[in-house]
């Protein structure tokens, strides 16, 4: 392996602002709807489910910049600023002219940048004088990072993990449990919805769209107790940018600008945390050669094959309806590792920009997800989460096109999180079993 | 959980020299001996089996600083300075005037302390010109951090793993191979040692004493391969004190000495590494007062309980005989979780001091060392390897005997890996199955 170079922040060069791109874009994206009503959703419906303050940064297409509060960049602080990393031994690995970075997000206490927003959620949920907060988890990686952030603020928390993952995962359910936290497999008989989908599929083995339903349920029938939700919306995507705003920093340090910024894509929210700093660039007129590549699983293509729709963000149509590129609320995608990209649908902010053209999109099939995490480990020495693996590959593919066509590029993707907990995927993958 | 402060050293100050106690006891340990002749061991001897220049580090009590290879040095920056944290919450939910800090070896990339000196092997042999390292593996941390170091430098490993953690630990199997290394359970048919054992035992689910003796005759017997170590001998504790050698500085940054240094004690490398070089200072004459405290478990006890004898390495008997605190080498412990712990000898360093009085020991149970786990869980955010958990089980009585005295001090221990690959037990400690 090749010694790397790392770019850490100072302290006090850690953001103090999240970047909320709705502000700078020329076309703002379509207005959630009420699924009854048809009406775009206000604040007081949203607040309904989510915090106060969570369902005015989702409505908030106004303020370019939001304050990170005190007390949540005391929490950063543990892990933050993330380390950038030039990938000299991945670099050399695929002869490539091109110079690749990552930003390691995998370095924080739960493994994955799930943190960013989940203590940020967690945080109001608390200003606000709840004491409980539910959540649906699929691979784990949120529902872990929320239960640490619920510990560290205090609240209880109750995790609608899907069943497939629950059964599959005991690692991350009990990292959970270790912080406190109450973990479900979902569909459960604890809910109306659950109840419904064991009533007509007895041995359903759970999806996101099932546990989103649990969970909106419980928050919306429990006094005290709030929703939380690890991608997809707004306010998520924007607690992520301090990834990007970092990155941004970082990169200047090294003394580069990337042409190339890949992100994987499950909602969105890890994509738009690394890119949305970086194309503000482009919105303001700078950069305006720099490409956004969002990497999804080839089984669950929906920026790649989806539809633009109005869709609900859950299988039993709870949730509001959202403006997104969706496979359809009902779709089941095939039990691939990477869980955590197993989402039918797009953020509505991604959806937007990827419908101007502003986002390209490719589809990763799992071997070379696998393949290319192997290669990074080898390379680099991170375990990479199957998640991140898609950035991976993404970033191997435009590599090898650089030495292809002769044209040096900068890249940069963000390495969402490791894979210390997932050793059972790549055993599978190394034992031909894929 | 309350906000943290971390102390992180320049990149400057990242320590060129590792320290050698040896050099300044006053009275030296006593040699190692040919288990044949009863002669003390030569370097000729030693380099049978290992690298040159772990041999004569291993013999070396002379010089008190040895020069960090700058390769190594290279591969320490991705991880180091580890950072040296202030556990305000875990001193606040003990209630105890006692100041406690932790060296935070867990942020290496394989996710434990083991790495500082898997490296330094591994590039002694390569530049010595071999091609093939072996080793064994209890726990799976060691295995890991030298299949790392192995991939770093282009060496070819072969891991012998105690047959029931290859089967309890899958995951630390899969790190291993996606780092390249062949993993093969022990006692295995593959040597001469693996078939005795199993003809006499036919379910023999091995131990380290068994590992090592397949991994020595595999070094013994095939060119260019040589054998490594990953704690016990002096040359590994060696270097570990790069471990201790940060933490003094980051102690100085934080304006305290420690009155406390706490390690658990498996072979020794871990503690002496955190312990040795403020130790340097009592021997100096400074810091008359500081405490040395070995955390062992209770159901490994040879450091409470264990006779200071000529003893074995291994199971087999091909090792060199050691002067150490032992159960003897037949000895095998319980099948407990942490078991980086599972070890019937006390390095020749600290057995020494023990016998001095310099070390003080405590034993600790296997209940009392996981509470003391999730309690670090809940107040730090990171969830210790089992291991570790029994030097916070120390820093936590401690604490409490800080708070029943109302004499407040300052506690140092060390993190010594994280325990994300250890979930099950947890998940067993959690369900009351222990």
């Amino acid at each position: 392996m090749e010694p790397r170079k790392r770019f850490i922040l100072e302290e006090r060069d850690i953001p103090r602002r999240w970047y909320n791109i709705v502000a700078d874009m020329p076309q703002k994206p379509r207005p959630a709807l009420d699924p009854v009503t048809r009406q775009p959703l206000t604040q007081k419906d949203l607040s309904r489910i989510f915090s106060e303050e969570a369902a005015r940064q989702e409505l908030n297409t106004v303020d370019r910049w939001i304050e990170i509060p005190e007390a949540v960049r005391d929490q950063y602080r543990l892990y933050r600023s993330t380390p950038l990393v030039r990938a000299y031994g991945l670099e050399k690995a695929l002869d490539t002219p091109a110079h690749i970075y990552f930003k390691n997000e995998s370095v924080s206490p739960v493994g994955s940048h799930k943190l960013n927003s989940a203590l940020a959620q967690a945080y109001y949920c608390k200003q606000e004088g709840l004491t409980n907060i539910t959540t649906e988890t699929g691979a784990g990686q949120w529902g872990t990072a929320l239960a640490y952030a619920a510990n560290v603020f205090g609240l209880e928390l109750a995790v609608y993990m899907v069943k497939l993952s629950y059964e599959q995962k005991p690692y991350r359910r009990s990292l959970m449990q270790v912080w406190g936290a109450q973990v479900v497999a979902s569909p459960s008989m604890s809910t109306k919805a659950g109840r419904r989908i064991l009533t007509e599929t007895p041995n359903h083995q759970g999806s996101l769209g099932t546990a989103i339903s649990e969970a909106v349920e419980l928050a919306t029938t429990v006094p005290g107790c709030k929703y939380t939700l690890g991608s997809v919306l707004n306010h998520v995507t924007l607690h992520q940018t301090v990834i990007g705003l970092e990155a941004e920093k970082q990169m200047e340090m090294a003394g580069e600008w990337p042409d190339v910024v890949i992100g994987c894509f499950g909602g969105g929210s890890n994509f738009g945390g690394i890119s949305y700093p970086f194309m503000r660039h482009c919105l303001g007129g700078e950069h305006a050669g720099t490409r956004f590549v969002a990497a999804e699983p080839e089984a669950c293509p929906k920026l790649t094959k989806g539809q633009f729709m109005y869709d609900y963000g859950d299988e039993a149509g709870y949730t509001p309806l959202l403006p997104m590129y969706s496979l359809g609320h009902t779709f089941t995608p095939a039990g691939i590792h990477a869980g955590g990209l197993r989402y039918h649908g797009a953020g509505t902010i991604a959806s937007c920009l990827l419908g101007e053209g502003r986002i390209e999109a490719v589809d990763i099939g799992q071997k070379e997800s696998f393949r290319a995490g192997v290669l990074f480990a080898r390379t680099e020495g991170i375990v990479p989460a199957p998640e991140s693996a898609h950035a991976i590959a993404a970033t191997v593919r435009e590599a090898i096109r650089a030495r292809e066509e002769g044209t040096p590029r900068t890249i940069l993707f963000c390495l969402s999180g490791h894979g210390m907990v997932d050793m059972a995927a790549y055993d599978r993958y190394l034992t031909g079993d894929m």
